[in-house]
């Protein structure tokens, strides 16, 4: 397994075509926007280091034998799958951001079986192709990034519809050695700090959408392969030198609209082309594993919300007031709920033919569903907790400034035991988390991430059964 | 294990002194009002004895090797724990009521921890009394009543500040032979159907209260003991012999007062005397195990009203209406968030010191915190999508009335292809599960079963480390 | 006006045809099941007879500028409106039920206006008829029973494409004299009450359902009307001569379902016949009128469980507890806030062509959306207050008992200061509102009546003028 | 009444300290952060010039009769505050921020009322004084800033507990002449906007804090005032040239902390001194008057976000799916129902001694506390409907690069027949209004502007009448 560092240098020696407001990016390791994101990755090879954490942060590889992180490892059993959760939400404790290497775990174990199922019925050879990918994704613990969704256009119309044809990424020619492929992948969190990026078509398909229903890797810096940045709110705080207004200055996350502008793919590397029956399995176990993680990445960064809250809370001098009392309480209660959902999905999986372990597909989408909603009212608890401060105090610059700096040290302390800087750095983490940067992961990732709310109520009619239901009841009013 | 019948025969040789309307009960096996409730319990007798249902429905005893039915096991392992919701939700789908028998297995574990540590610290006799006692609830598949709540008289007074001492039950008495007790015991589900009752504590009890300390065993009949029968919303119907009226005409539930006059307990029955210390261990215990059982039973019953909600959609012509589909797809993923916290502080379970498995504490509570809400929004739901023709329609005496019956029979017909009496039937099942009989299970004692939503939220509380979470705010925020 | 005594004498003399439990009810009046609902009228007329409730209860008639009860009225102003909702209010807080009356209310000024529009496009002589029976509805004092809500049979399919052309009703035979109509209205309120009923469509029609296209009045003792008695929830309580258990023992509503066995309507007391395009309208304005209602009426019964749950914890000694505080607050919350609802839609209001005033619709079908909710989760939090007991005490028969009585009254008895008896009356009336008969109208009502919450839904996004709205967020965002 | 110009005018001739981003601000009217919110107060002069808004902007004085707007006006009539709340909603609709001018209006009112009811018990001069400043602000078409929030220190200790007196503004020294005062007042809306500055305590008091007892007005340019200016999300894109990512580049609001450095007032000046009675009632009138603000204001905002998530929907081509149509309707919902309560508390408003109106304070506290939800809600579904680009793209830089310009046209069209810059500009103004500088008005000062959650909730239970409820209660139960 590589060290933090050694996974730091990987990246350094990508040669990576990154935008970032409007120039282009040389170095990208070192840049202050792009670093907290790198920093949140580098944490899951930290944590794999330490002795405290190796239980979750590590496993046997089935084949090698050898140890290694989990973020490169085949589930093997119920159990790994709920160490899975456990260990997203122990590096959501740690970074208070999303980590951004549960996308690449997920694809790996949905492509996992899905090659399995397509070689068996097509004789094809996309499981003994994707072991070999595996087998060196483990061996150099390498970063994967799972791009799935595309940009999509009109949604109303499918991917031949619309009035172009490269709204959804698709296959624009094939060759002996192998294909090209144009389209772009949007929302990919984690690509730049990723040495490779395994592609899987975005939704079902029907038989004649055979150019859309293609799965790949490649390296991130391959040619033709580029990427913009997304911006995030108060993205530029990074810049100012100022840690304290950044809330959270050492962890992010990020997002980019990755371009594949005719990049050629060698037919080793291709892991689905064409056939369109296997899609459908391919997006709902990706989304189910990718479900299934939020149950534990966003409940670490509920517990930091929650740790924040409630300091918040000894800082004003609130804390024994009992209706913040009560707000804490039910900002745990909504976390623990989804860990719940987490932790159910996984111990009720089942293992595929393949014979990976699949999580509960159901319980996977209500953990979801959940995920869409209580992380919005945890994060309105703390905003109600914290106090208008949060969002009208001044910059850091101010603080340090000659003139202001010494009134607003007398006229924002809270408590008297606590520093006011220490309150203010607190309230910043609280922005943070619920208006900055990491709201982006924190909200709209927790919205829309692996589907958004409509995706699993759906997956949830499909999966209830509700004929057996309907036959309980009928057998309770006596309805033959 | 016993059959059904020959559990109803059991039960029909006790001599148990029942009050119901103002009378005397002289044969409660066979009373109408209380008949359904009896044929829940049986119901864990006869799945127990189908071949489908035996992996959940029994297990080996721990002791004697042999199969015994789950409700009267020592949980072995964190899949008996698993199993055990299983075994809930499949019962509440098969009664759609209370099937009363879990009180008594969770006071089973309970005791079994608690007797163990009291003996460590006082070399007390009680665990092996407590095995004893369990030997026998086993080998003869005995179905036993848990008593815990006290009537409490005010609630702002501790029980020796109460104007009368027996608002919670206490010692009057010590003798050579054994204790006599006085108080009553509230809300006792199940216990008619007993043969055992398990007294506890109703709550933490301070030094001073020794006589308040007291956990001990007695057959329903015992002398001194009697119950006057509580009145269920619309439980008359089940005199009038219209069977669609009462909506579920075979199952249901009960509650009763349980009055200790004086009563008698050998020493070999008594399982706590006066450590008050080891009070709050068996209260939270038995709370916390039943707190998960409702993320089962709920479960179950929940599922027999999403399929009711979807038969009425389905006899109404409304089933393809987007509203009415998102309507049940929501209450099925509030059932499953139920059923994910009921697995979830399964799964996390661990072993107490007696050897015996325990849920997950805060899991637990958070699961039941959940079944104070999910059930009231669920059939909340479901009275949308039935529509207000099930609290308007006329009784089943004018369905079969010359002059009015065809007429209701031409008129209250929904689609073409389903009688209209499966319409009503569905109906009254759902008035039932929401404002009849069934709902004082599924509302009420959803809301203060295993104590009301404050007693979770106090013990999420003391269960949430709260300090951690600070602390892991305070890294991320650069305080040191 | 009447007094209550000639309002129930004038009661007495109508001859109804009734079924109750599959029985002709010879003396309707004086039925106990019947009777409480009965009061709830007669209060109309009670409090119209009081000096402190005139100026709400009474209003001068626009055309005798004599005193006539405000249930007769045509709506002059936005302050008749308020008034409308403050008198509603006032009712609901003396009968804690439904009090049947307003549904005619609602129904004359919706024919009021709507008569007036049709007169004018088609020269009918609907206006004139309509006032000669409004001036007799004002001068008798009549109780005017609204009847809107057809069977429907296969909601996925018109009135004419129905298995049964009568599921709808509708205009069987049209002679010189009048017209001959069949059909059946569901879930009538106050129907047994009632001297007369304004009978309406149900739904917006198309121009080929023209025979469904009618409105009309008729006295309730009509030849070929009968009536078949709604069971409620608890209902046969009233018989057993228990008060206690009843919960609100003088105070209660109904529902019955009324058939229209070819009744004939002779063409004076015809409204609209076969002008569909009018048919829209009357049904908006009708369920405009009722939707504002239940801002009033609601809110009524909503005080008086907000008041029984204060006791309830009054008297538990559970008062002073910061949850329990907070939860009698949310409840005076919700409850306001459908206040505030019923209260904007009536000042808002504004002039029709004919004179009348009507309410905003957008805001009155906003009221309803939250009368759809709030009821539901201040019920849910009067259980949270009251505890189990409500739902698991014994019968008045018992609390009598010779044997059992004394241990109830030692038992049952809460703070030291109130009688046993008074805790248990109080929660049986929290019973009654949350699950007993009351439990009919304030939860099942607030869900259905005046149409289910789709009905709003689909009234919302019509009244809302969504497009004014993006030309809004257009200017903003710089889009031309 | 001044035109917008005149008013920009006015305010570059005042010599305002301010500090923003660590820098003394030079020229304010100009500065590309403050300059938006000066736009969005501009608007309440610019409107009042157009006739089709004159109606709600304008009203006349009552002393001189002459027209002014009505933001300097004093209430003199429900109708007045019914108008009131539509202004706001009006200006919310046309700023799409916080136009800030409601603060003074409120203050304005509630010292109008506090001052006369002072003098009478007191024999002050505060009335007449403060009649004399108001003229001078209608006549000169003054913008006023009311000053209420102390920052408060240790929230658990009062005033003069405080480790540092000034924590809460206090008089530090009486003069022939006038007053000295010192402190702060935090999150000052619209303060460096405005012309004078009238200041309130921020909470009831007792009569040994007779020096925290204060209100005042001084001109914002007074010697020894001094702003720094709070840093909202986002704040410094306004810097970056780039509208689009702005979201709203033309309108927003702003907050400073107002440090009042031993501030000399005349006695003129000076509306309450000491008198610790007539605290509660200013306090309470001032937050009751701005509570009712939220029920226009934030509702005017609600409508843009409305409308941006309907045309974000269109642009997708997701309009017509049912559960966006929902979702739309769902959102209208809740901010109607702002309104009926901003409407409700006006329209049931009642004269004071003064003779001015004041609102429904029961209402108004309602109507405060659903602010502190919905708007939550409503955000949370707009982002729903928006999708996740809204936080993942790129900025307008990269929109304009030669490299990335054209993939970001092709790649971020959505419908065919809308530019994808049209699609981009209504994504960042949702980003803006749930993420950004707009957000701080939406979300958190919905949640903590004119007091926190739990202030609303002390004032509803206190003017509930509980005991009256009760009493219903008794009558219905029959309890005597």
């Amino acid at each position: 397994m590589k060290t933090p560092t050694q996974y730091v240098e990987s990246l350094r020696k990508l040669n990576l075509e990154i935008y970032l407001l409007g120039e282009r990016v040389t170095n990208p390791v070192d840049h202050p926007i792009i670093r907290p994101s790198l920093n949140s990755v580098a944490m899951t090879f930290q944590l794999a280091q330490e002795e405290e954490y190796q239980s979750l942060m590590t496993t046997t590889s089935s084949w090698s034998g050898k140890t290694i992180n989990r973020f490169t490892a085949i589930h093997q059993s119920t159990q790994d799958l709920v160490n899975k959760v456990k260990m997203l939400r122990l590096l959501g404790q740690k970074t208070a951001s999303c980590f951004q290497r549960c996308v690449g775990m997920d694809a790996l174990n949905a492509l996992y079986s899905t090659t399995f199922e397509t070689d068996q019925k097509y004789k094809t050879p996309y499981h003994k192709r994707f072991h070999e990918f595996l087998r060196r994704v483990q061996e150099e613990d390498l970063v994967v990034d799972g791009a799935m969704t595309d940009v999509k256009g009109d949604r109303s119309l499918r991917p031949g519809q619309q009035a172009d044809p490269d709204l959804y990424l698709r296959v624009v020619e094939r060759t002996k050695d192998g294909i090209v492929v144009r389209g772009a992948k949007a929302h990919q969190t984690g690509m730049v700090n990723s040495h490779e990026v395994v592609v899987m078509p975005t939704m079902a398909l029907r038989e004649e959408e055979k150019e859309y229903a293609i799965s790949f890797t490649v390296p991130t810096d391959t040619k033709g392969l580029f990427f913009i940045y997304g911006r995030q709110s108060c993205d530029t705080r990074k810049l100012e030198g100022s840690p304290i207004d950044v809330g959270n200055p050492q962890y992010g996350g990020h997002e980019v609209l990755a371009i594949f502008d005719d990049v050629f793919v060698p037919w080793d590397r291709v892991f689905l082309c064409g056939e369109t029956d296997f899609v459908s399995p391919l997006v709902e176990r990706f989304a189910g594993y990718h479900r299934q993680s939020y149950g534990g990445c966003k409940v670490g960064v509920g517990d930091v919300l929650i740790g924040a809250a409630s300091l918040a809370a000894d800082y004003n001098g609130t804390a024994k007031a009992s209706h913040i009392a009560d707000k804490i309480i039910e900002m745990i209660h909504l976390n623990e709920t989804l860990y719940s959902c987490g932790l159910a999905c996984s111990s009720e999986g089942c293992p595929t033919a393949a014979g990976n372990y699949e999580i509960d597909m159901l319980l996977a989408n209500v953990c979801k569903q959940n995920v869409t909603r209580f992380p919005y009212e945890i994060a309105r608890l703390a905003e109600d907790i914290a106090g208008g401060l949060m969002v009208t105090m001044p910059s850091e610059k101010d603080l340090r400034h000659e003139r202001t700096g010494p009134y607003l040290q007398k006229y924002f302390k809270g408590i008297a035991s606590v520093p006011t800087e220490h309150r203010l750095r607190i309230l910043r983490l609280i922005e943070n988390l619920t208006l900055g940067t990491a709201a982006v992961g924190y909200r709209t990732e927790s919205m829309h991430g692996a589907g958004p709310p409509q995706a699993q109520r759906i997956m949830i009619r499909r999966q209830a059964d509700l004929e057996s239901k309907k036959k309980l009841a009928q057998n309770i009013a006596g309805i033959k």
